[in-house]
């Protein structure tokens, strides 16, 4: 076991002793957790990100209902404890499945719902990530390609990659936890995650990475833990810009925000998933105007989320503000691939780099 | 260019060439195609792929709509002549955004509908793949892990990987277009093309890629393209058995048929796509009574999807009537990885032996 499988063991293992000497002290065992309802998230000014409020609830014992769900607590970290010490690893849905083969049948969960928020739970009250758990997302992560070269820790040894030279068009493939990942040697000047595989692919075709020594990271929509995480990563550890590309509308404004600030559903990973320093490249409202880009016109869910949006502490900023209000009213929205528009070349010979040079990235 | 890039430009040339002669003859130009209609798809029991009828439906230049629509077929073709010529490729996407950049606007698609029927168009009458044109698919292809060693031709030269020492724990990512990889030497028995990732991930967890010399492929629910092309490839080139491994419900059954069969909407690349000899592994209904599985109820939409897929061509042996018979029968349908309520090594150490030997692929 690592330093941090050992710890993440061990934290489990107080969790269950804490049970045991509530027991013991004649007590009725009991676990006190955030409350996790949309009421009890709070953004946090100083570190930008969103966090649990001060309520909390607690699973006690007190009842049948509770009692069973301290019981399948119990059950669960045993399990992580011998995967932890095994050196495995498995997926939520393979947890659900797996309580069937245990011995008490009241241990065993009744959906998977269940036991994604008992792992959940046990995230928030031991501080150890999922990741360090070994519980493994169902989908991966996405693609790196620019000039970095890393090591990774992979079960069948160690593997050096350099993800420009090492790897095919398709990229470097972020393994479930990157944090399995050391930096070897790079030579980015900053980071530039994009939404779409389109877009990812011209600025690759087009060697973008290699003319600005840029990391393009590939988010695939809505970004998936190991992505964000990496991102985070760069940003901490080699101390780069990173910026964020997506198609100018709400929903990809919400990938911003999830890269930038973390979400609601995973306030309590926000430290460890967020990079607030990121910043928005676009497409912005303002070069739906100024470019003059094919667009579509804003449905009604779209204005909905856009004024939703200005109720957002994430987006209660001056530049947000001036950006989703121009928005709503020229009513229009444009994707990352209209700049093809104006050639396919018009996004990496002229609209990156006027936008990265105001934004002082380049 | 290459030899094929050279070809995929002539045949769009020679289309070009064909409506310059029936002007030059003073013919109304026309383009013939076969009727893209569901009534004139046909299960060719020889080659058991689906492939178009012998309706066919004529785009003639004696209205102004047709004529408009071959006004966009030639832009189209000079476009791609153009792109193939420089070496360069576009998704379809960019396609019709670049079109507002055409200097004749009556040649600028209304809809990316209309662009991409029309692409379609044009494979079907060249012969040529959207590949071969180089125009990219949004979404790119899944991953590879197991004992292969290739050669991928990218635009910053060759790179030589083998698909489990010189990859992390993600595995190797399936470019978009996997014709530019050569297979240069492997150890592989069969090819296990799999659902889901957290399957897919406790395959290579176990190193079941490893101890049986199988190369796992990913497909990633509905398989893309670049990954039901490389499958074929895998099995015309190396004569290799492949076998699918999906959920145990109709969805995933259909799947299995994209795979073998091909689907409705690309029937034209059946021969491009489809490996008709690859055999179904699991779950099978059948599976589910065996081994007792986890399971849940059949719903409405299922039902009507198993009474469908007994319609259906594809699923019309003694075999798949057998099992929807009985899928039907038992109302159930299992996941995956409802295999681990026997423990996270069954798959691997009890399940896949099994059905593998039953098969005759171990």
């Amino acid at each position: 076991m690592s330093k941090n499988e050992a710890q993440a063991r061990e934290e489990l293992i107080d969790l269950a002793a804490d049970f045991y000497d509530q027991f013991a002290g004649g007590e009725i065992p009991e676990m006190e957790l955030p409350t996790r309802t949309k009421s009890n998230i709070v953004f946090d000014e100083d570190s930008n990100v969103w966090v649990y409020g001060d309520r909390t609830s607690k699973r006690s014992a007190n009842s049948v209902s509770g009692a069973r769900k301290l019981l399948k607590a119990v059950y669960t970290i045993e399990f992580l404890s011998d995967q932890l010490e095994e050196g495995r690893s498995s997926t939520l849905r393979e947890l659900y499945y797996l309580s069937e083969s245990w011995d008490n049948e009241e241990a065993q969960f009744n959906s998977q719902d269940e036991s994604n928020q008992l792992v959940e739970d046990l995230e928030i009250v031991s501080g150890v990530t999922r990741e360090d758990f070994h519980m493994r997302p169902e989908e991966s992560g996405a693609t790196l390609m620019g000039p970095l070269e890393l090591r990774e820790q992979t079960r069948r040894g160690e593997r050096e990659i350099h993800c420009q030279e090492d790897v095919g068009e398709g990229g470097y493939q972020i393994p479930n936890n990157p944090d399995m990942i050391d930096f070897l040697d790079h030579d980015i000047d900053f980071v530039l995650a994009v939404e779409t595989g389109g877009m990812r692919d011209r600025l690759v075709e087009n060697g973008f990475d290699e003319e600005y020594n840029c990391l393009v990271v590939h988010l695939k929509g809505q970004p998936a833990r190991a992505t964000r995480r990496i991102t985070k990563r760069l940003h901490d550890e080699l101390d780069l810009p990173v910026v964020v590309f997506t198609d100018g509308d709400p929903w990809s404004y919400r990938i911003y925000g999830s890269v930038a600030y973390g979400s609601i559903k995973s306030a309590h990973l926000s430290e460890y998933l967020a990079t607030p320093e990121a910043d928005f490249v676009g497409i912005q409202p303002k070069d739906i105007v100024e470019y003059d880009l094919p667009s579509d016109p804003l449905g009604d869910s779209d204005i909905n989320a856009l004024e939703s949006e200005l109720e957002d502490p994430r987006f209660q900023t001056d530049y947000w503000e001036e950006q989703i209000e121009l928005q709503l009213d020229i009513g229009k929205k444009s994707e990352q691939q209209a700049l093809a528009s104006r050639g396919l070349d018009f996004v990496t010979d002229t609209y990156l780099p006027e936008r990265l040079s105001d934004m002082g990235v380049l």
